[in-house]
């Protein structure tokens, strides 16, 4: 049993049992995912920001004009976006997926074109995408976690980013069962009415689309095309057992919705950061998962997911090089 | 003003305004620290850990045995323990620095001999150390930074190991005004009678002791060898305008001495986590900083200090290297 070797190994390192906390639980979980008491360290680590255009946005619920998500696009591909400057930190690559910007972008190296479709149409008045669509978002991102995979990828995060993403994940997560009060809140600043419409918004547009008869219904009513594909990238990291580190309440709730599909993902699932959206905790709560920072962030990109890559390959570190008690003739202490 | 520049600077970076949080508000302390708006990034990193004995162990208020203090001495000099293994994560050179260990090293390059003593007394039953051994202790460790910082180091970290330090943080702090039930807790895994034990000796001593003068007769009554010369060391950081990162409970409980010597030094103290023993977070509040890592970590030696060494700077990175709205054709959203 790995499990009780990877515990053992932990606790006959120079320390007091359990006392590098998190970090412990990091290295022993990466020992599981390996199945070896020495895991090695990542050596192609990326970052996938899906992007997609949400029409949502038509009921005016974000404080940014929706041109800002091609802008944005642009600004990862010229490196002036802060995921860029923390994922080069941590020595990770940045690919942006295209999952269905209203914008015809050229693919490059770093920018794959899965486009579901333009944009996800208003979930207020009509489904946010057909259920076939949605079918197709989640094989999307599946096909881009093989590809990465294949090419050698050994410790993936996932980022998103799009105006409206954070009403999307909302009306997710209470199609999914969880009371409206505990998730609503800002993404980006806005005042108290925008705040008061959006909710509006969100609990209005699941009674129209209830009841909600699995995960991919609630995709296709009330999600969209980028929350699809990363569907589809953890489903598929899980099934060849690659570890994959969330990000923040979007990522998360994408997280959520995998979740109900296949428990089991949580495994190889690691939660980057608990951001400042009021949501994120409830969801991370739901799924059982602690975070590993929290530093108030709520920017999405995947920056707070890149930023604990240095934290996981710590505690591979620890699990590694660290000298047991017998090695360096230390005293244990009383058990 | 600095201040006024470093936040329209950090407000027009392409993202919304305050989203990166915690990074955001350390690399304003930071710009504030080197006025400036492009705050260097640290070229030589260190992390100090400081040992003694505690004559307080007498009392059989720890699990492990006195003789560990001086092992790990020879662990951290050999590389084997958690903090070889973070520092050199983050590219971070460790130096022990010999306060007053029971045991007679030879100075190296990377152990720095400054003993007051053998060991402090046993504060239950006298002062731990006389007014000008204090003042001492104070001295020496104002000499170790001062040496660093000459030899050129520009980000410090504090760390402290030696058995029975949690019971003189406790004993520290209560002089300090801090009540008993906030922060008596466990430092490394106690039975709950020992832990009683623990209690009643530092209520005990402090009766005997107060009432308390000043920071430095605290330090003499019921502190240590390792407590004094890591008060020395953070004043002298913050008189040459170095930043330093403060680890657990024992360093935050020297701070929190440095801190009624001197409340200035918070412009130059950052600390680097919160640790899992409970009083940590009591004091952190007293002296009214956040900490930046959470990892319910509980080992000290510096390990969460150094591990924070990386988030410090990703937020320098973020200053200097995000591109602003004006940069990247990025339209701002609604003020």
């Amino acid at each position: 049993m790995i499990e009780k070797e990877l515990k053992n190994k932990l606790d006959n390192l120079t320390k007091p049992v359990n006392s590098l906390g998190q970090l412990e639980e990091i290295a022993f979980k990466m020992g599981v995912i390996q199945n070896t008491i020495s895991p090695k360290l990542p050596k192609d680590k990326r970052v996938y920001v899906f992007t997609s255009d949400h029409g949502i946005v038509e009921e005016g619920v974000s404080a940014f004009p929706k041109e800002v998500t091609a802008q944005m696009v642009f600004n990862f591909l010229n490196n002036g976006a802060a995921i860029n400057v923390l994922a080069n930190h941590v020595n990770a690559k940045v690919f942006v997926v295209d999952a269905g910007t209203d914008f015809d972008f050229e693919e490059k190296d770093n920018l794959i074109i899965k486009k579901v479709g333009k944009s996800s149409k208003n979930f207020l008045k009509e489904k946010a995408m057909t259920y076939s669509e949605a079918e197709k978002a989640i094989e999307y991102g599946k096909e881009v976690a093989e590809k990465a995979i294949n090419e050698g990828a050994d410790l993936l995060a996932l980022g998103d980013m799009g105006i409206g993403n954070t009403t999307t994940a909302t009306a997710i997560n209470h199609a999914l069962g969880i009371s409206i009060e505990k998730i609503i809140d800002i993404g980006t600043v806005i005042d108290d009415t925008t705040l008061e419409k959006k909710k509006n918004v969100v609990v209005q547009a699941c009674k129209n689309h209830s009841p909600f008869e699995n995960p991919i219904d609630v995709l296709s009513k009330v999600g969209s095309f980028c929350f699809g594909e990363m569907v589809g990238f953890m489903l598929k990291c899980a099934e060849k057992k690659i570890p994959f580190v969330i990000d923040g309440y979007p990522v998360t709730s994408a997280a959520h919705l995998a979740y109900k599909i296949d428990p089991s993902i949580k495994n190889y699932m690691f939660v980057g950061h608990v951001s400042a959206v009021k949501g994120h905790k409830v969801i991370l709560e739901e799924i059982g998962l602690n975070p590993i920072l929290n530093l108030n962030m709520r920017l999405g990109e995947g920056t707070g997911a890149v930023l604990s890559f240095t934290i996981i390959e710590s505690a591979i570190k620890i699990l590694n090089e660290m000298a047991s008690f017998d090695d360096a003739n230390v005293s244990k202490g009383q058990e």
